[in-house]
This record gives C-alpha cells, sequence and structure tokens, in this order.
C-alpha cells in the first residue's frame, strides 16, 4: 500500500533550509522523495514524496519539526497565500491505498501535530469533518484565526501559524490547446466545463493565450479522474470548441498521471466491456508481490 | 529488469503431473508463477512466469528436467500441434528488460537446454537467426526431422521430441463484438485486417458467430502492439464495419494487457502531445525503486 504526500511548505528562497527538508524526508527508511520545487517569489516549496502509512507519517512530522525550528511566519513575505510554516499537507492514495486510509491517515498526522507542536490543525477536503472547511480556499478564506481547528489550540502558534492537513484524489494538470489565436474562444469553453460557473464538479479551469505559438490553451486541474474522468472533459472541449469552428490541435498532461486515468480513457474509446484492473499486466505483477 | 516466459508443456490430462512442474517454478527464488493452466483436449499446458534473467532461467531448465522425465512423447496423443515434450517456450520483455535482453536470454537458454539434455532447439521469432524460421507454424510445418537446429543434436530427442525456444513481444487477445448477426461481416473484416490477407502485419484475425447473444466477433490476436498499436486496429474495424451499416458493440481484452498499450490508445485519442512514459505515477515509482 502506497501513499502520496505533498507538503508545501512555506519557504522558497533559502536555499539550504530547503535542502535540509529534502535530504531529512530521503533519509526516512521506507520515503522516497519523487520530487521537490521552490518558487521564490511565492516563498514556498513543494515536496512530493512516496511511501507506506508509517514511513510517510514520520517524515511529514520530522519535516514539521524542522519547518517549525526554521521558519518564522512574522518575518515571511510572498505572493502565495498560507495559513502557516507548514501550510498544508494532503495524503494521496496510490497503488493499492484507498481514500479510507489516506482520511485515517490525515487524522492521524492532525493529532499528532497538534499536540507535539501546539500549532491548531484544520482538516480539509476527503479528510473534513465540517463541509464549510473542504475546500482549502475557504479556509484560507477564514483567515484562521476565527475558525475552532479540529486539533489543537484555537489561537495560531506565534511563529508557525496552523496548518492544513487532509486528504484528496492525486490532481491532473491537464491543459488544451486550440488551433485558434482566438482568446475569448478559450475563456468561454473553460467557463463551459468548470465546476464554479456550472461545468463539471471536479474540474478548474482558465483560457490563456500562448503568446509565442499564436494559439490559446485551455488549462485544468482535473480534482478527481475517477469522478471527473479525462475523456469526457476531452470530449467536452472538443465539442464546446467545434461550436465555434476551432478544433483541437493537441492535449497536454503536466507532471505525472496515474495509470488509471489513462487506461479509462482506452477503456472508452476502445469501448472494452467488462475490464478489471488486474488485467493490466503491472497491476497484476504488483498485486502478486 | 522483468522478463516474462510462458512456456507450453506437452502435457494436459496428468493433473499431478502439471502441478509438480507449477510447484518447482512457485519454489524458484526471484520468480513468480502468474497462472498456468491445462488442456485436456490438447493434452497441453501453459504456464505463466515473470522474474529477473537468471530466476527465469533456473525456472525453464528445472522445467525441462521435469517435463523430460514425466512425458514421452511416443505416447502422446492431444489435438495440439507440437515437437516436443516442452514444446515452445517464449521469453517477453516487461518492465525495463528490452527485446535484446529477450533474445540474448533466449540464446543462452537454448544452448544450455541442448547440451544438458539432448534436446534439439530451434530459435523462433526475434531471437531467430534464420528468417525462414521466425514463425513457428513454419518450424512446426518443417516437422523438425528436417531442419539442422540452432543447438544440439540433429535427430530429436527419443522421448522428448525437440523444442523452440525465442523471444516475442508481449501478445494480446483482443476480440471486437459487431452489432449485428451477419458473419459474412466479421469474416470480411477480419480478412480486411490480418496480416495474412493482407491487413496489419502484426494481427491475426477471424471471424465468429456468438451463437447465445445473436452476434458476431472479430476475434484477434494482436503481436507487436508498439508496431499494430490496438487504437489503429480498432478505428479500422470500426471503418470497415460502417461500410457494412455495423456498428461496434464493444470490444473486450482477454487475458492480461500491458500497461503502455493502453496509455497508447489513450494518447491517440486524447491527441496528448510529448507524453513520456515516466509521466505515468506508477512508471516513475518503478524506476526510483
Amino acid at each position: 500500500m502506497l501513499i502520496e504526500c505533498v507538503p508545501n511548505v512555506s519557504e522558497g528562497r533559502r536555499a539550504d533550509v530547503v535542502a535540509r527538508m529534502a535530504e531529512l524526508i530521503r533519509s526516512e527508511p521506507g520515503v522516497r522523495l519523487l520530487d521537490h520545487s521552490s518558487d521564490p517569489s511565492h516563498n514556498r516549496s513543494v515536496f512530493t514524496l512516496v511511501g507506506d502509512a508509517a514511513g510517510v507519517e514520520r517524515a511529514v512530522l520530522t519535516l514539521f519539526e524542522r519547518a517549525i525550528a526554521d521558519i518564522d511566519l512574522r518575518a515571511h513575505t510572498g505572493e502565495h497565500p498560507r495559513v502557516g510554516a507548514v501550510d498544508v499537507v494532503p495524503f494521496i492514495p496510490i497503488a493499492d491505498a484507498t481514500m479510507a486510509d489516506c482520511v485515517a491517515l490525515a487524522k492521524k498526522v492532525g493529532a499528532e501535530v497538534a499536540s507535539k507542536f501546539g500549532v491548531p490543525v484544520f482538516l480539509y477536503e476527503e479528510a473534513s469533518t465540517n463541509p464549510a472547511r473542504r475546500n482549502l480556499e475557504d479556509i484560507r478564506r477564514g483567515e484562521f484565526e476565527g475558525l475552532t481547528p479540529d486539533f489543537g489550540p484555537k489561537a495560531p502558534h506565534p511563529s508557525a501559524g496552523a496548518t492544513v492537513i487532509g486528504a484528496r484524489m492525486p490532481l491532473i494538470a491537464y491543459n488544451i490547446n486550440l488551433a485558434t489565436d482566438r482568446l475569448d474562444v478559450a475563456k468561454k469553453i473553460a467557463a463551459a466545463i468548470r465546476q464554479s460557473s456550472g461545468g463539471f464538479r471536479y474540474v478548474k479551469a482558465a483560457g490563456f493565450k500562448l503568446e509565442n505559438r499564436g494559439i490559446v490553451q485551455v488549462s485544468m486541474n482535473l480534482t478527481n479522474y475517477e469522478k471527473t474522468p479525462i475523456f469526457r472533459v476531452f470530449e467536452a472541449v472538443k465539442r464546446e470548441a467545434e461550436r465555434y469552428g476551432v478544433s483541437i490541435l493537441e492535449s497536454e498532461i503536466v507532471g505525472l498521471v496515474p495509470s488509471a486515468a489513462l487506461n479509462g480513457a482506452a477503456e472508452f474509446y476502445l469501448q472494452i466491456s467488462g475490464f478489471k484492473p488486474d488485467q493490466v499486466l503491472e497491476n497484476k505483477l504488483r498485486s502478486e508481490n
């Protein structure tokens, strides 16, 4: 059983501080650090790690300890909104882990962070116990001072603030490039398909111009590929574009995508009936491990 | 690096003999037996095993030793054509193994089988050194007595016959069901798409009636999904069917399919540009192991 974890830390400028955090995660048995990147203007770093539940739990607690020692939010500036030194920690089911495993881990780690470090913990997304706090944006908008946390003290930690811990599906960054330079078309399509303006529940979308290529892009985050699959979004964008006489030039997946999300597209287009995940050779190999 | 191996043995009736072979494969370190099945009317068993090159090599040699002790071809009857006690042994690249790895392994195991057991070995498919012997059917048609083997004595072993060892791509058993009961349509489409009558190079196909469902099926083996991908075959069948006013009801994958074959279809239909295999989360995890 493998769980992915993508902690966001409010430090993206001091390279030595970030490198030390990466080293701590790497040295945790049962855990692999797949990626980490820092954005100086946001003053923020994102780590992507994977491991069994116990390993990921240890790595996250070690990261909190380090971040609380190294980061003082009172001296922090940066464009990105944040509530804490360790700002947000999502646990994500991959391989044979379930969402229930990740929700349980989020609550366990949340309780530990609150009691060990005195930091207020807000649970979000699938781990949320309160529908008004499912969305990270809603917790941030509450400016956390006004809300009672799920674990820990009501007042934020003086230097480390608060933190948001939860469980969510893997996020797929997916863009569709249109064979046109008409930005209005990309914006209209983005509005048609995104949840916020009446489209698919698990789609965030915006229209952009790719200046150097003379085309436009519908840029998307797909936040639950099981409930809003890639192929359905692709077909909807294609159909909306047709209405303006525009065709799809290409699409692109930015970063990682779970195998199951691509298999779902193959199953749909090839009209495969009665397909089972363990028919995929690699899944079969893993399950027999 | 993982290699799959699918030895076919000329024994499908004596369950105890087959069970002992399965047990020997299972007990080999570094090897997993994914599946085995026996067909009494063919008097033949098929084992599917996976492991590192050294483990698979040991398992195959042990299987030969057992089969030569237990099977006497002079007393063998069965519908399926065969040349030996261990009839055919293909090595198949999966995960990070290449075809070159499998060709090398086929030659190594072939030389060992010939010298250890005095069984003539014919190399086939990608391991073949002779274009006239690439196809298993051509070696069988030669009735092996007339051919000089790649390794070992010219005359067949008295009780164990000869054997055919080689390397090939994973085979995908893929069927497309048509929304019609017209067998002639299935047969015409099968003829249009299969290699033997002018179609795609890596497709074998036949048309069948599914009596109990009142529909027909184009039943296929795809022998190289990299060079003749599933989606191209699906689209060709769909187009040919249209010409008779027939639509596709569904398709089915029988048994296992490599993840890359399904990803290829997703990439095609979603028009994904610049996609790299290590963007698939599971591949990334494996490569960082």
